[in-house]
């Protein structure tokens, strides 16, 4: 059964809680600067002294507004953010000073220049393969948004506020992985539906030694009680890897219905997972091939083609010792959507059970999903 | 009425009298390239000594086959260009050397990776800005293919082979400008049917200087009958630009039923209407450069932002005397999706109609359409 503590902080009080703490950056004259994606490089907003508000939307509550500007079959994180922009009811985006964008897909790209005529959205263009002329662009990518802090905030930023940067950020990166790894434990020492909210609230902390001092915590605490109460006692409930897109939006369908069905989430491909996590911005490179190298690797399936992704989800169904990988696909989502055919090639070459499913905010599939979760875990009984 | 003369040629027709032209080259030990795309730059293929053979495919009989590895909510162009890869079915691409793509949209740039497995596809890398910088990496690109031809035929091409087909590319060009701007002419001297699908079927003859000579002699023929016929004469049939995504699959249901309908289709805002050929390549300056700016200038909604194709479509509405626009979208085709907004937009401020029409290259919503064209034709009423 899911299992989670007494107090744990749900997904929605993280983000409401965050709130305050953005006023109060605001009232002290603070810099807030709104994100949508990993590939914006965060440490040269902490450089900046800028917070990074991150604003991909969860919630089916903005998206009948959405509509009426785009089209309907389109993905519902772009149509909710969008959303939420259009409605003005996310006081993340209000607080932010201006956005930034990046060329990771055509609905996101196309849709933040409907964003730029309500608020300043600057669009990083993200090449979307891994080559050098790929790797040199997006350096000058790099470099430019740089600059565009300095032009907007009238500030100069030096090498060496980079530097700090990037060396607290790696170390945010190792605590978030080091909770993110307890999977590896078996039995599980945590549900998948914690790990997930956790990670994702800690985000509306904008402060990063106290995010990485809560995680590390916690991840110290879930360790000693699986040490003295779960260590060498074996458990016959399935350990899932998730994959595919942006899951917090159907998180509650999906991986929390998922685990109270008997099955243990153990490890996470995906944005709000190790995926951004497993490689470091290299500290002994000049910073900006050192950002633009690390950043360009990260296995969105917007990159072409991504094979890492699928040598990273081989490797991980063994650390993790994974018994079968559920794909979210949300609706409209090509990249993923298309590369789910090589995901499902990786997963059933090693012997493991696969399932993807297409979904969006809404709850009109929420029955559906049930039963199909039911069905995909009979096919894992061990 | 729909007008068509006597010895009309159907796309089915000149499609498939391009097969045996393309088996006599090959016979012939002739070399042949596959294209998807109008950002293909089709004059280094020329300079390699290579017919570019057109593989955008506008058939439903594939997209079962290509939906087995695809998703379904795809757009029905790139399901039914891989399905005939698949399924091998598609002289073109059987005959075709290599392919070369390109990064237009995510569908597209997915689906190569898949395509890859059954031939040898080479992407190029387009930028979707068009800044200083796009500029100098799409160069890079252009040259990069100039290399991949080279390498892959063992072949040296010259400047001098890039300015004759430059020369001989930008010949064609206005010849099929010239036949496309006979929609200027009022009351309309040709159907917009028969036009579309001349300059879509020419493209499978594959001796351009026969092209030019054909469409140029039709142009003079058209043009004489006008003068003869028609000059001075009222019409009061409404006069309509189609814009949007390729319409070859879905030219009979949407541009032949509304000729029938009783309007004029007289100007085409689309990859096979004017848009690619509105700019030549720049004859006096260096030539890769040439190539660079003119490609990346094509108005196709990958471009963010795209105010020249707004631009473009302002200028098009007074200068073909256009009184309702037809915006054609293929199913979960995001980009022109979103721009529709702005599309709506430049023809609404000027006063004139707006119809967008989302669908596939399926025939189940054809007496839908049907009807939504007269109801659209209403409004029109002079």
């Amino acid at each position: 059964m899911l299992n989670l503590p007494a107090n744990f902080e749900t997904y929605a009080e993280a983000r409401k809680s965050g709130f305050m703490k953005m006023k109060e950056i605001k009232d002290n004259g603070g810099r807030i600067v709104g994100v949508y994606c990993s590939f914006v490089p965060q440490e040269l907003l902490m450089a900046a002294g800028a917070a990074a508000a991150p604003l991909c939307a969860s919630s089916d509550e903005p998206i009948p507004a959405a509509e009426t500007k785009l089209p309907r079959n389109l993905c519902p994180l772009i149509k909710a953010s969008y959303g939420f922009a259009l409605t003005d009811t996310c006081p993340y985006f209000y607080f932010s000073d201006f956005i930034v964008g990046e060329t990771t897909c055509d609905g996101k790209r196309k849709m933040f220049e409907l964003m730029n005529e309500l608020k300043e959205t600057y669009v990083m263009q993200l090449p979307h393969s891994r080559d050098d002329a790929a790797l040199r662009s997006w350096t000058e990518e790099v470099i430019r948004l740089k600059e565009k802090l300095e032009d907007f905030y009238h500030i100069t930023i030096t090498e060496e506020d980079i530097r700090d940067a990037i060396r607290l950020k790696n170390h945010e990166r190792r605590a978030m992985l080091g909770f993110l790894e307890l999977g590896k434990l078996n039995p599980a020492p945590i549900s998948g539906y914690e790990m997930g909210t956790r990670l994702d609230g800690l985000g509306f902390n904008f402060n990063l030694e106290e995010r990485i001092a809560i995680i590390e915590e916690r991840t110290k605490e879930v360790l000693t009680d699986w040490e003295t109460n779960y260590k060498g006692k074996a458990s016959d409930r399935p350990r899932l890897l998730i994959t595919g897109c942006p899951n917090s939006g159907v998180r509650d369908k999906i991986i929390k219905t998922v685990e109270e069905l008997g099955a243990d989430v153990v490890a996470f491909d995906c944005c709000n997972g190790t995926r951004e996590k497993v490689e470091p911005v290299d500290e002994n490179m000049p910073i900006y091939d050192a950002l633009a190298k690390k950043y360009l690797n990260i296995n969105c399936s917007v990159m072409s083609p991504n094979n890492s992704r699928m040598q990273y989800i081989d490797e991980m169904i063994d650390e993790y010792q994974v018994d079968g990988v559920i794909e979210i696909i949300l609706q409209a989502c090509h990249t993923y959507n298309i590369e789910s055919h090589y995901v499902k090639q990786t997963v059933t070459n090693k012997g493991k059970s696969y399932l993807m499913i297409e979904t969006d905010y809404s709850q009109a599939d929420k029955g559906q999903i049930r039963t199909r979760l039911e069905a995909f875990l009979e096919t894992l009984e061990k």
